[in-house]
């Protein structure tokens, strides 16, 4: 019989006796928080319908990128783990055949931020007590198909169990944003967050239908730059209204830079009769990025910049399943010569915030922290993607604080999909950041009596202030 | 009289004692696995021949790079460490000569992988009682000369108290391979690495050459493009013949690109009648690597790519002395859009497997990690050349098991000419790998019953089954 | 009433209780032994003219870009903090209203060097006996004059107090040197360090003015190239014979490559002419630091070379404040190539000695230690600005201690302006070392008996060798 399952109650704590103790104290202090969420990716939908969150492998399994790739990268068929293809090829559809293929594999997790995201999980959530395995596989899915068609287990529910106080969704620039206008009269604080990509980066296919949409919702129409720049301006007022306080863009690379005004609205016309090329369209989204930080500085939304995935880089992948199935692969990126002309016009206007990500760690000391170091608009966001995790928020905080500071930090975002894990997420960086604070505490590098306060403004203090969240 | 120099059992442990117990423990069960080298430069002649070492400066300075690189950074001339002069000019003859400069410079390699591999093997191989040093380099010398005059130290004795199950070589494509069948028949399991930059790589001085043996060898007229192919495959089915399961390719970049086929014929064309230019030879030598990664899926071949390495940076010494002498340094490496059209045709394919080598720590997390976690054919090598050291395999866990797991990783490879020094270098492999672990165990984020599973992942099966080995 | 603001005396040495005694009992060794400091810009006329070092704001927080940087970046004016205005704008001249405002935002500076350094300044030179606060601010002002009107606080008593052995300044090209000499003749070992940035660039906007007074200050005509050449070496033969030892170098990249004879002559015409390009600007700049690597060669002088800063980043801070104040943003660094031309004619050359500073922290392992741990003419030079920190020194010492060994590194520096910060600075860097040289002992990595030669040799020796200072 295998030993029961359990969590470590210091897990993420170092095993010295002395900073164990001062990380125990200062997470006592933040344990408790409510879950400031300012970035994230739960659909609204799940909260404005409220229905049950389905079976194990369609909850935990086939949504959950991290945990597709690392199977895949095993040997396991995306087809086998339920993936639709966009063919209509056939897939695995049943559930507890997928759930199988997971639990045979978990021991791949060994190590990894998914691992420790879904041991929290699986225990704290789902009163699991046996690590998943070949053998308890069935067993598994029967407890939790079980526990998940309690109504406990609904998503409201479950936003208070998690103890979320708001809930920050990612919403294309032409989201009629019903659903979070429906949720805050039900009482529950989730705002949409503006996310233009789709409307403003004509290096996408899909860029022509989005303006369309976004000349419909905006109710302007959209026939030349200046329609289309009121048009934006429209749905970020739009956003406003319904409780946004910030826009969120990706890009491939952090140049952000203005055309003169009658070369981007010549550009626009290029791009709208089908006359552009690629020269054109690469220019206008880096102009439409500086833009979008131009329309930050006058409404006070804050903007978040990630920069540097190649997405879809396994072509066959992205063929047969889409995007975001763990085919996004990291490049080098450059800050200090992109950001000057975006910096140079809005470095230092207060209205004006802009919250920095990078998927390339060699960019936080060298570039990140000494630019958040100087200029007041900017403050760096959480550790991104693979790096949120253990080591990866712990390389961060080492490599950006002495040069940033606490204050010039984001706080937390879990920046997830995958809703019942969010407090394990919000869980593990307040423990790695409370026993980085201990570390320095007993190094004799903090002040023991301040480490409180830092503590708490790195668990919740931080992420309010820096999304202007109320 | 100085004290005795010993080995701490406990070395490359971190102290904290909870730690420090779970080390231990782990790499008990590890400490005594045979050794599965997979990678590395001992001459097969070595073994074959059978003949004594040598003298202990002709054995562990002159040849060792990381020995020699060291004392000349600090005003010993290469010649006075016995290096032969590509001009004739002297170098020092004297054996003992050379050691007692060695000696006199042994401070040096405190801190460093040679130091550790040094002592380690000195100590449990040749009973060394004394640091080396000016005082005690004469009587060094004499104690070690008697060891190696003893049977016991004849290279197939060491074989055994070494406690090697498989050595892998690396061979030219052009090699006979005469001695690895006969030492098979002799009962050691060494196998051949087929290492074809000499006949593949149109960029080096040798290819002519290089190119005239290969026909020879293969039995195949090198005339035209279909030639070089079919005389490729023959040496490749050669080496699987004498045992081979791998490859090695050495480059400065990771481009690997096809030609059109006609394009590539046209290119051979030119490379062979004088008319190629410098962008003729580079695309060819990319080519050549994508037909290499096309051959390996057909005919699995692990293929092992080693890139980013400034070969004879100091011009002055590669005149003098030749490669090979340490004066190689890296460049930074890009690897996520250089792959991309290789993994694009091969990276699913499940006859393929590419094991891949940096010297830009940089890429780990950021690159190769999520590249490895994703694509099945990958497999991250161990970390290489000067991170082949206590620290930069802790850097190299750190930043590549949270986002590729343990399973993608290709184990430990020794990587060395100096054959008496491999047990001690799997030894600080071994002892690393399970430190790191145990300091996952008590931090509560590895399970400690899935940990020794995980050791010996690390220090055996992970290098026999990333290499296709029996 | 708060609690007595103390100094934990094992401050920086890890908790280990093992590595904390070997620590202790390393910096033992150190603590006391004598500041050599060959790198700094301490004004020489501070101590030449030997008066009061000012009020508190004047002296601790208006000259120090790391102090002004952080507060600007939360928001604070450089206005309010006293910076001038070059346009002759309002600033704040009330130093007790400066220093409230450093005092209310103290909390920034926890976990950075900055903290760091004020701390032990604040206590140990100053006797402060509370953290700065708000409430405290008025009774810290005082507290502070107080002291600073003592004859004690006078720099030349400071220069004993703090234990200065040599402390070298950076002087432009054209410094009359006298303060120098009057500095020997009074008895302190106060040593000039020719940069010649102003003269040898002229991507600069005073390179024609500077050139006009390097004529004047040497005594030669600069008509022509060769006037100039002949020039610089009158400056560096007056730097020499006023205690020189060095040359200091900042370049925004490490490419250093000679024009041919006729060339740079034929450039330098055109430069002085106003008919030179952007391109000619770069390659005579490129070339001249060629020259002063061969000049070097011949005179003995170290040549220091900081690279890969983008200086005056943000270009209403510059306008409006000048240089220095905190705006000056790091970019990626290549040293592999951009140094080749250079080390091909003067690497190995005994005349010769170059010390490497870098603020792409990627380049330590990669790139910096590899060339130290083969050049016999380099030195890695101490970790630099952003990464003079805790955290800084203990990843400098992992990155490159393993691949060029401790006796290819520098010593520390302390780069400071900040004249009384100068001896919490080798403090941190002492504690460090020592801490990370424990660090190799308990892991059984480094034999304790050769410590403490290391631990010196770190805190001492090195500096003085690799400058040649007697």
């Amino acid at each position: 019989m295998p030993t029961r399952w359990t969590l470590d109650p210091d897990r993420c704590f170092d095993p010295d006796p002395r900073q164990r103790d001062v990380a125990r104290s200062l997470f006592d202090g933040v344990r408790d928080l409510p879950l400031v969420c300012p970035h994230g990716h739960v659909p609204p939908a799940l909260l404005a319908d409220d229905a049950p969150l389905g079976d194990p492998a369609t909850l935990l399994v086939v949504p959950d990128h991290y945990v597709v790739r690392m199977l895949y990268s095993q040997g396991v068929a995306m087809e086998d783990l339920g993936l639709p293809r966009r063919d209509g090829g056939a897939s695995e559809s049943d559930p507890r055949a997928i759930w199988r293929r997971f639990c045979e594999h978990y021991h791949l997790f060994a190590g990894t931020p998914t691992g420790v995201w879904l041991k929290q999980e699986l225990i704290e959530l789902f009163d699991v007590e046996e690590r998943p395995s070949a053998e308890n596989a069935d067993a598994l899915f029967d407890h939790l198909a079980d526990r998940l068609a309690d109504p406990a287990y609904r998503p409201r529910a479950l936003f208070e169990r998690l103890g979320v106080e708001v809930l920050c969704t990612t919403d294309a620039a032409t989201d009629p944003l019903a659903l979070h206008v429906q949720l805050q009269q039900d009482g529950f604080m989730v705002r949409p967050t503006f996310r233009p990509d789709a409307v403003i980066d004509p290096t996408r296919d899909d860029w022509e239908a989005s303006i369309e949409l976004l000349a419909e919702r905006s109710g302007v129409a959209v026939d030349d730059y200046d329609g289309f720049v009121q048009a934006l301006q429209a749905r970020r007022t739009a956003f406003r209204e319904a409780g946004a306080t910030a826009t969120d863009h990706g890009a491939f690379a952090a140049d952000v830079r203005w055309l003169e005004p009658d070369t981007a609205a010549a550009t626009f016309d290029r791009l709208r009769s089908g006359r552009a090329d690629a020269l054109d369209r690469g220019r206008f989204a880096s102009h439409m990025l500086a833009e979008m930080a131009r329309m930050s500085a006058d409404d006070g939304l804050v903007m978040q910049l990630h920069v540097g995935s190649l997405r879809d880089h396994h072509q066959a992948v992205f063929e047969r399943f889409g995007r975001d199935v763990g085919g996004d692969i990291p490049v080098a990126a450059e800050w200090t010569r992109a950001l000057r002309p975006l910096l140079k016009r809005l470095g230092a206007d207060p209205g004006f915030r802009l919250v920095l990500f990078t998927l390339d760690e060699s960019t936080y000391g060298r570039e990140l922290a000494p630019l958040a170091g100087h200029y007041p608009a900017l403050r760096l966001g959480a550790p991104w993607w693979f790096f949120d995790s253990v080591l990866g928020m712990e390389r961060y905080l080492d490599a950006t604080v002495e040069t940033a500071g606490i204050y010039n930090l984001a706080g937390f975002n879990d920046d997830t999909r995958a809703y019942p894990s969010i407090r394990a997420r919000h869980d593990v960086w307040r423990r790695v950041s409370c026993n980085w604070l201990a570390g320095r505490v007993v190094r004799g590098l903090i002040d023991e009596d301040v480490a409180p306060t830092l503590a708490k403004a790195l668990a919740y203090d931080l992420a309010k202030s820096t999304y202007r969240l109320p």
